[in-house]
């Protein structure tokens, strides 16, 4: 079976060929199935999914919900830990949901790409030409070719030179949750979104956790205000930070104990290392060169704003292409890819994307930073709400929680929306959607909101601007 | 100190006075102070912040709170009840933190009233004439005069003739967290909010629920869709429903036990009744007659659009005006009637007002309802997303919520939501916004939401109702 090319008339297998399943390589499929194109997956693991489902977004979420539960985290403040779920929390407790949680996205996965009539191969993918790619499964092998490509293939764990992650002591993200017993005290090499997210749920679990980040700034797409409130609840909970300080070896002593050596001439003893360094694409057994596409040392292809890689009919999307590498943006690249490449104009582009960090206490934000505006000398102020001033805070027992939002002084519009605390993750959208949808401050102090929900936040926030402006 | 009316050339002592400090008469006094009126609230209570603050909402959702927590609802579906926080929960565990959270709530009232120079008369308030009220405070009486007055005297339960609400078996909405101890089991009688909300409540800590509402339909404003779902889930906790059934009397034996005599026949055992019959007006003691105000057999008062009585210069809001008596709607009744009084344009009217139900699930609308559509003729079509379906609904555990839109099949405008679950109360603001703002189902397809979050249960819906119009 053959697809006439209406271009060319060249005839190719598919009209569209997505390597991996993960959420961006879905969503380009799925798009593509929903224009009438015969589409396939090339997945190289024994399920669906990509390292979203399997070893990454979805069972460190899972962990963390089980932090926030066993430990009583959110009740915290209000009962103490005189009512502490489970007094000594094991890493089965952690994770013994894990597997059905991941088994069932694959099945919703499997079914959703069915429904929509995507084939999906089993194997390992590599081009022979920039139409045509080699599949290797177990008991399968096939060319396939395609008019469009879409490499979605994700990335693995970057393990630096010098550091010899060996699963048990020295860790990287795939493996962390695979520990056995919860180590008494953990460093943390890399701060980063995932090192950021394990370092804080260790330390929530009461794991003396020493997180080491070369460069100055965490998070530095972060507005830097929450930032440093969150450093100050991370310290609060124990966590030491050596920011600005590199790792120049970690070495495994005969008792178990693990070395990291910083160039500070410092040393951290701890049970484990988490070497969160970064991750790669999984680029390398692709033959890339084959069709004259070059990823960076980092083995991340470079795209333009269309998604698409040096060789025109091969775009790439989701972690491999790098920051910042969330499913959630992943899953709009692909479906841009696909858009363009069947030439369907897509306005989603123009929705500004929210960025979610999991951490504990989690942080969100969407829009500009005021460092951003600063540099655009857009005439900005800001207003800000804290969980401890509103009903819900106090009864969800978050003294911490915070919702800032930047607006332009004059037109009253938003410009940005940043919060951190329980639920920012969530309520986020309703800021993006007010910035998009251009409500500005009106909408947020006219409306009326659920009472007592975190909602309330942007009616404080907004009143609080309001109060800043008036002259 | 007197005010120079600029209409009439009279003097007053403020030009509001506000009589009850709840959310609505807060939000009045509030809205006139930064018109720069003189404005004060008379409190007959000890406390600031009303039945809201000190009886009613805030007590209410830390009890609440405290059931999810403590019963580990939200995780059974998870880790099973071997997790469970507390095997025996008592009362003391479920209202401990009660009267801290009430505290601190009447400090940020007071804060928030003396910062926007708000005076504060403790005392009983009766009218003397349309401008004039007497307070009588314990060390302290006085006349003082207004321009404008509003009403924000709230609600206290009503309790139906023949019905001896004792405070101990037989008890109302005020009494209830006052038990000493959780009894085994209790008969509500009435299914409107308050009657269900603690039904829902008692049936997640495992008390035997029997609600009697003489009405044919619970919650008559809600979907009929989550209506079903809703007691469906109930029935699941082990609640039994007699709705369409009066109550003919109730009566306490020596034993303890009280029985619920049902005009069919019935009869109902428990060691515990709550009267949840609904709420009156708390307008007897105010002299009402002396103005030519003449409350409803339930102490209501009738109102117009602008929430004023049939006395101009006298305005009423909150719970005392009647349905849907919610805090969040009380307060822009407040900030109505003051922009009103002023002259002051408020364009908050135009934006729907959401209703939240602090059910066990929790239920969350604005907008439209099937009914009302169907009503209207206008060609809607449904989204519907179930929590089952996206990661974040697996995460929490919520096998049961659900979020339905309604929208116009031409336009894709959003016409209402509704939604139930963990969360619903929150996330419903999103769909609130994309109503008003109008954005439509384009904004809900296109938009890129964290991940993985509940708000992808608005793409999942708009994707499903878009199938849906597909011909």
């Amino acid at each position: 079976m053959a697809n006439q090319d209406a271009a060319g008339g060249e005839s190719y297998d598919y009209d569209l060929l997505v390597i991996g399943s993960g959420p961006s390589g879905q969503k380009a499929a799925i798009q593509a199935a929903k224009l009438r194109k015969r589409v396939a997956i090339v997945e190289a693991g024994h399920t669906l999914g990509g390292v979203c489902t399997n070893t990454g977004t979805i069972p460190s979420k899972s962990f963390r919900e089980a932090v926030l539960y066993l430990t009583g985290f959110r009740e915290r403040s209000i009962y103490g830990s005189a009512y502490r779920v489970k007094s000594r929390i094991t890493m089965d407790d952690l994770t013994y949901r894990i597997s059905n949680i991941v088994r069932h996205e694959n099945q919703v996965i499997e079914d959703q790409l069915s429904r929509n009539r995507i084939e999906i191969l089993h194997g390992i993918a590599t081009f022979l030409d920039p139409h045509t790619v080699a599949i290797q499964g177990t008991n399968f092998s096939a060319k396939k070719t395609a008019r469009y490509i879409v490499i979605a293939v994700g990335t693995r764990p970057f393990h630096p030179p010098g550091f010899e992650v060996d699963g048990e002591k020295i860790l990287d993200s795939d493996d962390v949750l695979s520990l056995k017993e919860l180590p008494r005290n953990i460093t943390v090499v890399g701060g980063g979104i995932i090192g950021m997210e394990y370092a804080s749920w260790f330390s929530v679990l009461g794991v003396k956790v020493t997180l080491v980040e070369a460069r100055h700034q965490l998070l530095s797409f972060v507005d830097r205000e929450i930032v440093e409130a969150l450093k100050y609840q991370l310290r609060g909970l124990g966590m030491t930070l050596r920011v600005g300080e590199e790792v120049s070896r970690v070495t495994r002593r005969d008792d178990g104990q693990v070395e990291t050596y910083l160039k500070s001439g410092k040393k951290i003893v701890s049970e484990a290392v988490l070497i969160s360094a970064g991750r790669q694409g999984a680029t390398d057994t692709m033959n890339l060169s084959a069709v004259g596409i070059n990823p960076d040392k980092y083995g991340r292809i470079k795209v333009d704003e269309h998604f698409q890689s040096e060789v025109s009919n091969i775009y790439a999307v989701g972690d491999v292409v790098g920051f910042p590498a969330l499913a959630s943006t992943g899953m709009q690249q692909g479906r841009l890819a696909s858009s363009h490449a069947f030439g369907i104009e897509d306005e989603s582009r123009d929705i500004p994307l929210p960025f979610g960090v999991w951490t504990i206490p989690e942080i969100s934000l969407v829009g500009e930073t005021e460092d951003s505006l600063t540099e655009k000398a857009v005439p900005y102020e800001t207003g800000v709400a804290r969980y401890r001033e509103i009903a819900r805070g106090l009864l969800i027992g978050d003294e911490n929680g915070m919702l800032k939002i930047l607006f332009h002084r004059e037109t009253h519009q938003l410009l940005g929306i940043h919060a951190m605390g329980e639920g920012a993750v969530e309520i986020l959208h309703l800021g993006q959607a007010v910035l998009h949808l251009k409500g500005g401050l009106e909408y947020l102090t006219s409306g009326v909101f659920n009472y007592p929900t975190l909602t309330e936040c942007y009616k404080v926030a907004a009143l609080d601007g309001l109060n800043k402006i008036r002259e």
